[in-house]
């Protein structure tokens, strides 16, 4: 996306990410206990893209829902990711977070691991106050889908002392971690619009298929991106020895080969010469035709407009 | 109390307990990922008392609910509890739990934090799958509690780094700590038999007063208590420079003393011609009348005694 591109972007959701910013200064921190809210504060106020309530507050307003009805389910989805950022943050002994200290690494782990629980409850106690008839639904999908995060940390954690992953696993563990917060966030948009089951699950499917395409392409993005707009080096992620999409099905066509042991150009050479860049690349490229395919089929409005927008900065990534 | 109390009890609350228990068991944990529900299913196998979960069947029964339908939310306390003590044990560098390795040592701090994040996302589902029309007032209730808990715990961090504690606030932290939780049990019982605000506001504080009482007697038996029982040391909070109800007291009244460098023997002594030793004994023992006294206003039925019996353990403090 060129810079217009991105003014364009900027101007259309504006309104919706103000919303999602004010509501976020607004949460009430009590100032009398610092040590559990400063550290929270101080999390909220890193800048971000928002992504998650933006997809929410969208999908409610194309759906025929007021932004205001849905957006304390938009916050819930916001703060839902945040927990699990502070507390992958201490799991992964990461230092930095989009430019900022981590949490564990300004304050302690103990502070960190409190924070992340604060975000947890602040994000249930959002999430509750949607005045929607049906927020008990509400509750038990967001419950459900917070598990399976959890459940995809896990793997993600057993998969660091595992030689050879298979290709679907990789993909559960992936969906898990990413997909389906998107898969969330769309689906109580939807349901805070009072839609069909039909319709809901439409959404759901949308905000999946988005959030696999998102995914896959990131771990592809890493050799065939651009340096200056991913803000790290091409082969970043070979070079320190992290699993993707690429690595996994490399491994399994060439069980013989240590992938880790190839320089960056040998390893994007082999990619290329096997085929396996062209099939991941088309696998998230299905998984994008499929959230578009669902979205053109939604009748059209403004918040269509911004909602397909939104979706197509998604998929190019360069913000 | 003594062997024949024990046994006791024990016949009386049998049932309840073995819902309890079961119901723990039947908990479904995906196989396919240990890491995530291994370090789950150890904990909850630690053996406990389980004295919120059957704070709360009681409660519904006493008010006329089958233990049923008030038995998702009694696990869901218990969930919470647990979350609380995996996290804490964390935060607090405690090496055991009941005897046994906490989870932190038996694995490592992240697979502790996650199993933590579990028990609290299988403690909201549980509690959403209470079948009565009132739920999301459960769930509000509940989250609300939590973030109580949480507060509570932040407080405690905070007081370690502070010279000088001011008697209110720290009652004020157990209560977070402590009490909110008992409270909780006690109003979610009565809101799963579907009462009158009025009778869920006493069953509130029936728990609340229970929590207290418990609380700062808890303190208070470090110095008077049997060492055989309570399986340490008398004086023992005071060797390990543990700010309590009766140091915080004794500060206040003596602040030129350096508590700490008292002997246990001084500390008592102290404590016993300051007046503050009977001061702080009142305290819980007007909590525990408070208790009772609401117990003894509801109808007489079988939960009622089981509740009476209950509280006088609890009371006792030597199960």
């Amino acid at each position: 996306m060129n810079s217009d591109g991105k003014q364009a972007l900027n101007a259309a959701l504006a309104p919706y990410l103000n919303q999602i910013e004010d509501s976020l200064q607004n949460l009430s921190l009590d100032d009398h206990i610092p040590l559990f809210y400063d550290p929270i504060r101080y999390f909220l106020d890193i800048p971000g893209k928002r992504i998650r309530p933006l997809l929410l507050l969208l999908t409610a307003e194309a759906l025929g829902q007021k932004t205001e009805t849905a957006l304390p389910a938009a916050l819930a989805v916001e703060l839902l990711h945040n927990f699990t950022l502070v507390h992958d943050d201490i799991m992964d002994n990461d230092d930095t977070r989009r430019g900022h200290l981590t949490i564990h690494k300004k304050w302690d782990i103990a502070t960190a691991i409190l924070a992340g629980d604060g975000l947890m409850g602040l994000a249930f106690q959002s999430l509750l106050q949607t005045p929607v008839p049906d927020v008990a639904t509400m509750a038990r999908r967001f419950t459900d889908t917070m598990l399976i995060v959890c459940e995809g940390q896990g793997l993600d954690k057993m998969f660091e002392t595992e030689p050879i992953v298979q290709p679907p696993r990789y993909l559960d563990m992936i969906s898990r971690k990413t997909a389906v917060l998107l898969e969330l966030s769309c689906e109580l948009g939807a349901i805070t619009a009072g839609v069909s089951q039909e319709t809901i699950s439409n959404m759901r499917r949308f905000g999946y298929a988005l959030g696999m395409g998102f995914q896959i392409q990131d771990d592809v993005l890493d050799i065939t991106g651009d340096s200056q707009t991913l803000g790290k080096n091409i082969g970043s992620d070979l070079q320190m020895h992290k699993q993707t999409i690429l690595t996994i099905e490399l491994q399994k066509q060439y069980p013989d080969t240590v992938i880790f042991d190839l320089s960056v150009s040998e390893f994007v050479a082999l990619l290329k010469e096997s085929g396996i860049l062209l099939k991941v690349q088309d696998m998230y490229r299905n998984h994008f035709e499929t959230a578009f395919e669902i979205l053109n089929g939604l009748p059209d409005n403004p918040a269509k407009k911004h909602l397909q927008v939104l979706s197509r900065f998604i998929q190019n990534r360069n913000w």
